[in-house]
């Protein structure tokens, strides 16, 4: 825990302040635009960038991760939250930090079992098909609040400054940064200044809102937020935690798998070292810290630690920055904020979401794997069919079908000699010898109860190919490990090559699995011996070495 | 389908019959029992044991399975029920005939799909411990009926013919066979009459209620039962049908399990084949059956088939016999069924499920590997706290968290070269000798989602270890597949290195995986060559062959 902090060299230090002074020009529109989407007061999402990156700096591994608001865990929030209270109802506001402190525990109750595996849990086709398809429901949640009135309406002042704002977001997108370069700045700086943009429309909007008194033309605005920093909000309305539960155990998966995701992709670049079950712990405890501080849900998110990343932070303290930052800006007045446009606002999400609707991850899966292509537009169809939450449990039971069947079609080679020699190589791929009376299987994994029905339906689909075979030698050379269930289908199989007169022996065993064997009644009871080399059992069993 | 029938010998025909008259005999206590268990009136047992065999008959694959009634999924199809209807209304007999009509309809659906390969989805130990744990359920929600009343109390003359039944029964498993066996009866055939012991007392106990009048003393008896073939039972409360999705999954899964686990046990005695995709089939079919016969839950039962096996069936007709011969006791008078007391069903019941009350897993499990004596503990102690859906749940979690763990510890060893040789060998086994400059690993598993995020770790953690490396080569000869995750790894992994001044080799790629590689364009942005074999790397990477 804060071994950064221990180790830190003040060479540092300019990179971090520059990347928390980003960040939290960044964070400020994006907070007030994620907390609308989870249907919460936009202070809210001030709120929940606070606390929760100031505790993930304490407990956290990533080097640059900035955790707060974040579009998908916000539209999870709602989906959760949406049928037990209506969205900006106090009621709603409580629900959601006890949402952040079911999601936290879970997580937290993840990195103390140690279950950090269960990042590589959805395939990246699943989750790029996930992200595409929540970003293409928040967009479209956001055209109401962008027009002013539901679509095929519109209110023309709101319409007028939604669509500026968006047209104006969209070229900054594409044009500034270049521009900025243009003009001599470097490309990193013009990358970063750039990202500042939602932050110069939002606040060129309050200014028009406050000339042109935009509210007397009914263009919606966030309203008063109260000054000063949030209030412990631990009022718990027990009835409704059952309902959490479900919602809170899917959001922290989802929390947890786009946090690594984004931690993963940053410190690949610089070669540092991810713990993820130190991720866990942070993310957990940073969901319960936004909870203590009335927020909702928070995780990582790839667009924002990419831009504290670019703009130079080295360590959680530009985290721990752009929160004091951010803490400032609520203790100061806040009445500007109160004239901030709805409209603009949504622009501002649309806009991030559009950034999340990539479609090179469907396009590469299309040209190499049409299974995975089918797994991400199933996981997207999902999502915009049935709902985020149900779009989740699509991908776990995509992920966990894949895995089983991958596991259940193990690589199993009928092994025969190369001439001449001590080599024993896969018959189908080599020009192999092999001999009737003897019959000898390489299964290429470790034998489980994943695979143990596909090796003994292998097995009898070779002996009724070889019918003449007398013996039957398993080369267990790339077998790291047996577990019980198949412990006991080796015991039945040879209950079962016994009573057919067939013999059954080991070759090759590894010696930590014949260790573990020696604890079991197999090598005793085995109908058959246990040869070092498939050369000795093929020399033994067949000493004339008939060609078959 | 039907192909046994096409291919029927009339040698089978003798043990076919003879097989079917033994289990139509033991189909009637148990059928009448495991009603009761389920909560619904014992005809319902008996009508659940006629038509799903017959239809299993047409669309399974297994020749002696035996399909009918069965204590756990009676257990839960109690469990699935007891919230929507009380026990012994006429509504809980239609949810309950709804219910099979969902489980066979997941499973039918799930062998159109093809999903057979879901049957190695639970672990031996996981099995187990479900098994014993729902059978010590089932054993004490019997002893207030075999009690004649709720412990600490009893009905004396319900408890005097309760416990001996159960005496009775008790001493028949253990001491009949054996007895049979010292007079003279072959061993098989002793075993096989040992099994009549159930309908032989319920015969005794029948005519001892009429003997003795016990109804006027307060033992419960069955009451009349409904004479001929029971009517079609479609009447639906679709209300319900949302609340019987899940159980109904879950009853549909451990139906498969259940079923094939026996399948596998008897037709690997035989050396027969089992096709998983058709037992789904044949199990979602015969659950449709039961439905339409106003049954409920029916799955293959492994004690009810091994008595099919032992008393000489040798295709599916002993089934269709033994459901003709139950089929015509129902036609006949069935004034006699009134009168069975119900303490000695319920001595049945125990005496049934004390047969699956089996230790042996855990204690070879537990000298064996401990992890999966934890998931018998786990999975048994699941049931008895949380009830029998929760601990398929707890099992299901488990055997996907094996999985998943499993996946994410994939074996990589650094390899070094043997002196004077073409071979490269694990430097942890053998005396191999290693260059500073490259460093080679060779992966032995299949690159997928599930172990991306391993393999990037050690490989990061190995180039640590080996600072002066300029080049890292995958050695390549035991992966099988690169799926899209795994492909977008090896490309950032590649962008990685390139930053970082360190070459990417790959060696050894099989031709399979290549001609995939080849539609990516990681090929052409590969930072480094692709080598036949790990040798010719070697040579060219550090052609002066300095050791470290």
């Amino acid at each position: 825990m804060l071994l950064w902090l221990r180790r830190y060299r003040r060479a540092a230090l300019p990179g971090d302040i520059g990347a928390g002074i980003v960040v939290a020009m960044m964070m400020i529109p994006q907070g007030m635009a994620y907390a609308l989407v989870a249907g919460l007061p936009p202070v809210a999402g001030l709120y929940a960038s606070i606390l929760p990156p100031l505790v993930y700096a304490l407990f956290g591994s990533s080097m640059t991760q900035s955790v707060g608001p974040m579009a998908i865990v916000s539209l999870m929030t709602a989906a959760a939250i949406g049928p037990l209270a209506p969205a900006g109802t106090a009621l709603h506001g409580v629900l959601a930090a006890q949402l952040a402190l079911v999601a936290g525990a879970v997580l937290l109750l993840c990195g103390l079992l140690r279950l950090g595996f269960l990042a590589s849990f959805f395939s990246r086709p699943v989750m790029s098909g996930f992200t595409v398809g929540s970003s293409l429901v928040i967009a479209w949640g956001q055209v109401t609040p962008l027009l002013g009135a539901a679509p095929p309406h519109l209110h023309l002042p709101s319409a007028a400054l939604g669509l500026g704002s968006l047209a104006l977001l969209v070229l900054a997108r594409s044009w500034l940064a270049p521009l900025l370069a243009r003009c001599g700045m470097p490309k990193t700086a013009a990358d970063v200044a750039a990202k500042l943009a939602p932050m110069a429309v939002v606040l060129a909007s309050i200014g028009l809102v406050a000339a042109l008194d935009l509210p007397a033309l009914g263009v919606a605005v966030t309203g008063p937020v109260p000054a000063g920093l949030p209030q412990l909000n631990l009022a718990t309305s027990s009835a409704h935690w059952h309902a959490l539960l479900q919602p809170g155990l899917l959001i922290g998966f989802i929390v947890f798998l786009i946090s690594m995701s984004a931690a993963q992709t940053l410190a690949q670049k610089r070669g540092e070292k991810l713990v993820s079950n130190q991720e866990l712990v942070g993310l957990g405890a940073a969901n319960i810290a936004s909870m203590v501080s009335g927020g909702f849900p928070v995780t990582g998110s790839l667009s924002r630690s990419a831009v504290n990343f670019a703009a130079g932070a080295n360590t959680p303290l530009a985290s721990v920055i752009s929160a004091v930052l951010l803490a400032a800006a609520l203790v100061l007045p806040t009445g500007w904020l109160a004239l901030l446009p709805l409209p603009t606002l949504a622009a501002t999400i649309i806009v991030a979401v559009l950034g999340m609707l990539q479609l090179d991850t469907l396009r590469t899966a299309w040209r190499y794997d049409r299974g995975d292509a089918l797994a991400w537009l199933v996981t997207c169809v999902g999502v915009l069919a049935l709902g985020v939450e149900a779009g989740v449990i699509v991908g776990v039971v995509l992920s966990m079908g894949t895995l089983i069947w991958r596991a259940s079609r193990p690589h199993i080679a009928v092994l025969g000699r190369i001439a001449g020699t001590e080599h024993f190589r896969n018959v189908d791929r080599y020009a192999a010898t092999t001999c009737a009376t003897v019959l000898i299987l390489r299964v290429d994994a470790n034998l489980f109860f994943g695979n143990v029905d596909a090796v003994n339906e292998r097995i009898e689909d070779e002996l009724g190919a070889h019918p003449a075979a007398r013996h039957l030698v398993l080369a267990m050379l790339a077998v790291s490990s047996i577990d019980t269930t198949a412990l006991f289908a080796l015991q039945e199989l040879n209950d079962s090559l016994r009573a057919r007169g067939i013999g059954l022996h080991l070759a090759e065993v590894k010696g930590p699995v014949m260790d573990r064997l020696r604890a079991s009644s197999l090598p005793e009871r085995l109908n058959g011996r246990i040869f070092l080399s498939t050369a000795m059992a093929s020399d033994f069993l067949n000493p004339h070495q008939d060609p078959q």
